[in-house]
Order: structure tokens, then C-alpha cells, then sequence
């Protein structure tokens, strides 16, 4: 029976100021996920690789969750094996579960002989989101899907939008070993808003949206301020500051927290900037004696990729 | 002596999600404002036409006020008589006090030989709508000042940026005769947010900006949506909703509160459809008994204006 094998992306969403509506995939790390057709309609997770805590049962894993729905809507007379290695370690705050969900969309609409456009996979992908995060968020899934700057719009029509950036727009990652739930990070945040706050923000979503459009290295940088998720999210990120002062200090444009944390990304213009950032945010966390993974890597064309 | 003639255009501010952010200039209605050099060092409105509740005194008056402030920044050896033939209805939403302000900016740095940019008039100005409504606002006054579609990404620091946007993009305005003050249209604001509330607005705003430098209308219109001010602010407009749906109904593609009301402004591709808007509009509001005014134009490439 048919066999297909994909790479499935690490995303950073929020981006500092876009909270819920912007994300990007990056090149590495990301998983590699396969998928074998089988005779009897069964969906078995028969391997994972890289993450104890991931569940095999077939309703509490995010593969077996989305593949489910997408084969029972089209009353496909075919099952699946998958195998996961994972190369995003789980709750780092780049999107493991929504590499996992975005990948399994992406591979099973391979095997329905691409029947849904990438707009139409973003909902079945939320579903793995939700059971695995209890919240509808798509800012991980849609990047992981489409590729590229992606802008979430409008959940409610979902409106994902791809934005033009600058070619030469490199990003760093650095995940200390430290987890921290997805659901534990939207507890911390308050659940209202002043409207000063509210103002900001948008106001440096208009700039940043503005500054990736028009190639304006120096209004990207401007704008990359959040003033609604950083100030309570970062308290659960150690040293969260010295990691952010290390990248300002050597050259990035702005850097923040990615999705809930507690990885930290910064985006620079060229790769040397990025290796430069890298090597200091590294540097900067040496003393904490907290391991990390630290990675470089161009915001990536591609989201969701076949391998074989 | 030197005299100094301008025409200063009415505004349209917050353009529905860009709340204190966004804002462009339209060819008509403005103001005529003509400066007089004087060789004593006082500064007197002279004459206002065209509005009876906008005070003579130099100290209340915002002319008075930016002008007074700008001779006194550089020490110069003459005074100002000032008219001021209104062509703005105070109060009417549409920038009058920002106008004023504006027109007054430019005007003195005329006489003071350019030695500002438009980027360091703005704060001039913004003491005039200061001294008007007692909130530090931008959003006239900057469009005013630069003209085109603007964003005012920051105000701390002030950080202007123009915006690209499609060449024939209309714009109609709606002054329902009904004064609404600035300060009573800030207090029946709410001072928070819900964040979910919150995020609709930002996805909205990148969405507009988006839709404006890549002149999508489609997303230009599924953009233009304010959860934030429209929901309270339109409860002090009479007939507010048949207005809008009047405009959506005939081809606009989105329509709002502009500034703080009571006018209602509408965008639109192309004159001939902003002139049907219009038509509805006034078709729409003909049975309320509300006296109003209806104006068809262009977003103005240009500001203020010299006239002579």
C-alpha cells in the first residue's frame, strides 16, 4: 500500500505584537511524520520517536484526532499506520502540536488526492490544535500549512492571508529546556485589556504588517513591541530578559516570545546577523545552568513538505 | 506685511478598526485661514465665519494656541492676525478643531520659512486638539499635515508612517446635523478591552493595511470592521444602522463612524459608485427630519494647502 513520508515545520506565532493572528514557519527543526495506507479502516499511531509524553492511543493523539475526522468525512475505505519523529520538542512554544496537526491535514489530503485546498485543511489541523491545547487557535497551523508570513485575519470567517517579506529575513530560536503548557501560558494572561494597551498593539501591527510589505528593516524593528502577552508570559521564561538584551544588542531587528513560550525567537536581516544573535543568546544563558537548543534558520517558503 | 492664505481639509480618523491609529484627508469640506504678519507681537483672530461657538480669545482659540506657541518656540519679532472662515461644522466628527490645528501648523511654518518638517509640526498641532478636547490625539491632524492615508504606528515616540493605497479610492461622508462633543464620545468609551475583542481588531487593522498597499478591495472590505468604538458610538448617532446598511447595500466597501462622530464616512472604488453611496445615504436619512450634509471625495493626496 502507499507510503508517504513528510517534514512538518517548527512555527513561531504571535511575532511579538500579532497575539493570535501572525506566524511563520522556519526550516529546522520540524518533524518527520509517515503514513501508511492499510486495508481495514483502522488508524493506529505505531511508533513515536523524540517525546515520551506524546499519547499512541489513536483519540488523544493529534494525528490520530485529525486523520480520523478528514477519513470519516469522506468515508475513505482505507486505514493508516503512522509513525511521528518528532524533532520539536513538546511544549517549547514553536509548534510541536501544530506541526503534528498541520502535517497529518497536509498528508492525508495527499492521499485524498489534494480534494482540499491549504484553506480548507486549516480547519481540520484547529481540530488537532484543540484536543491537544483545548484552545482554536490556528496562528501555528495556518504557517505550517501555507508557508511564508502568514496573517490570520478573522477566525470567525477564517481569513488567512499571505504577506510579503524581505528575502533576507532570518530568524533565531532559542528554546530553553523548561516546559511550559500552552494552556498553563493562556491562564497567565488577562483575560481584559486597557484600551491604551489595545492601541499599541495595533498600532505596531499596522507598523510591522507595513514594514515586512515594504521591506522597512527599520519599521519592522520599530514595531516589534508587545505589550499584552510579553510582560506577564515572560515571568515564566528564566532570564527571559538577558536572552532578549543579548539579541537586541547584537543586531536584531526585535525579538519576543514565540507562541506561548517558553522559546524565544528574534528576527534579523541576513543569516550572519542570525548567527551572530545566536551565539550570544547562547552566551547569555550559559551561566543559568538550564540546558537549550538554540537554531538559525530563513522564514521558511515552505510549510508542510513531502519527503518520499 | 506678508500675508498667507491655506485651505485646511477635513479629516476622517480611526477608518473603523484603526482606532487612534489611522486617518486620510478629503478634498472638500476644509476651512480658509488667512494669516496676516503684524509688526507688534500679538496674536488676534480677527474673524471667524462659519461657526459661532468657537471663541475669539487667542488663549481658547487653536490657532491662537499653536500659533502663540510656535512664535514663542523661536522668539520671532512679529505677530499674527488670524481668519478663520469655517468650512468644517465643529463638532461633526470630520476633524474641525484638527483642521484648525493643522491649518495653523503649516501656516506659521510658512512664515517661519519651512524650518520644520511635517513630522515636527505634528506635536505643534497636536496642542491645538489638546486645548480642544483634552486628549493628546493625532489621527486629524497627521493626516492633515502629511495628506494621503496615514498610520500613526506610536505615539511615544511619534512614529508617522504613509501609507500606499489604491489611486481611486473614494471616500463619502455624512454629517447628520447633530452635534456629538469629542470629550462625551472618549467617556462613553469603555477603558477596557476583552481580548478576544482585542484580537479581532488587530486582525482587522493588519488586514486594512494589508488590503490598502496591495490595493485588495475584497480585503480592504472584509477588513473594515470596529468592534471597539461602533458598537457604543453609534448609540449617539440617529439612524445610524440604516445609513450603513444603506452604504454596503450600494456598493461601498465598508462604511463607519467617522472620528467620534456624528459623521459617518464610507469607502468606496471609483467616484460613480461613492456617488450612488451618497444618494442612498441622503435617501436613507430623508425621513428622520435630521438636517445633514453629504460630500463625495477623493482620499487627498495633499494636506494643507497654500491657496495664496
Amino acid at each position: 500500500m502507499e507510503t508517504l513520508k513528510i517534514f512538518a515545520p517548527a512555527t513561531v506565532s504571535n511575532v511579538t505584537c500579532g497575539f493570535d493572528i501572525l506566524g511563520f514557519p522556519v526550516e529546522a527543526p520540524g518533524d518527520i511524520m509517515t503514513f501508511r495506507k492499510t486495508e481495514n479502516k483502522e488508524i493506529r499511531i505505531t511508533r513515536i520517536s523524540g517525546a515520551d509524553s506524546i499519547p499512541l492511543e489513536t483519540n488523544r493523539n493529534i494525528a490520530g484526532v485529525v486523520s480520523r475526522k478528514m477519513l470519516e468525512d469522506n468515508n475513505m475505505p482505507f486505514g493508516l499506520e503512522i509513525e511521528l519523529d518528532k524533532g520539536i520538542v513538546p511544549g517549547s512554544g514553536i509548534g510541536s502540536s501544530g506541526a503534528s496537526a498541520a502535517g497529518t491535514a497536509f498528508a492525508v489530503n495527499v492521499l485524498l488526492k489534494k480534494k482540499y485546498t491549504e484553506k480548507e485543511l486549516v480547519p481540520y489541523a484547529m481540530l488537532g490544535e484543540m484536543s491537544a491545547s483545548g484552545t482554536r487557535h490556528a496562528d501555528n497551523v495556518a504557517p505550517a500549512i501555507y508557508g511564508g508570513f502568514i496573517l490570520i485575519r478573522s477566525y470567525d470567517p477564517l481569513d488567512i492571508i499571505r504577506l510579503d517579506y524581505p528575502d533576507d529575513l532570518y530568524c533565531t530560536l532559542f528554546h530553553p529546556l523548561v516546559e511550559i503548557k500552552t494552556r498553563d501560558a493562556r491562564d497567565i494572561l488577562k483575560k481584559t485589556l486597557a484600551l491604551d494597551a489595545a492601541i499599541k498593539q495595533w498600532g505596531n501591527v499596522a507598523g510591522l504588517v507595513t514594514g515586512l510589505l515594504k521591506k522597512d528593516y527599520d519599521l519592522i524593528a520599530r514595531s516589534m513591541e508587545d505589550v499584552v502577552a510579553e510582560p506577564v508570559r515572560s515571568l515564566l521564561i528564566p532570564d527571559y530578559h538577558k536572552l532578549k538584551n543579548a539579541a537586541l544588542e547584537n543586531g536584531a531587528l526585535g525579538c519576543g516570545i514565540s507562541g506561548s513560550g517558553p522559546s524565544v525567537f528574534a528576527l534579523m536581516r541576513g543569516e550572519k546577523t542570525a548567527e551572530k544573535v545566536k551565539n550570544a543568546m547562547v552566551k547569555a544563558y550559559r551561566d543559568t545552568g538550564i540546558d537549550f537548543n538554540a537554531y538559525v534558520s530563513k522564514i521558511a517558503t515552505d510549510g508542510v513538505k513531502i519527503i518520499s
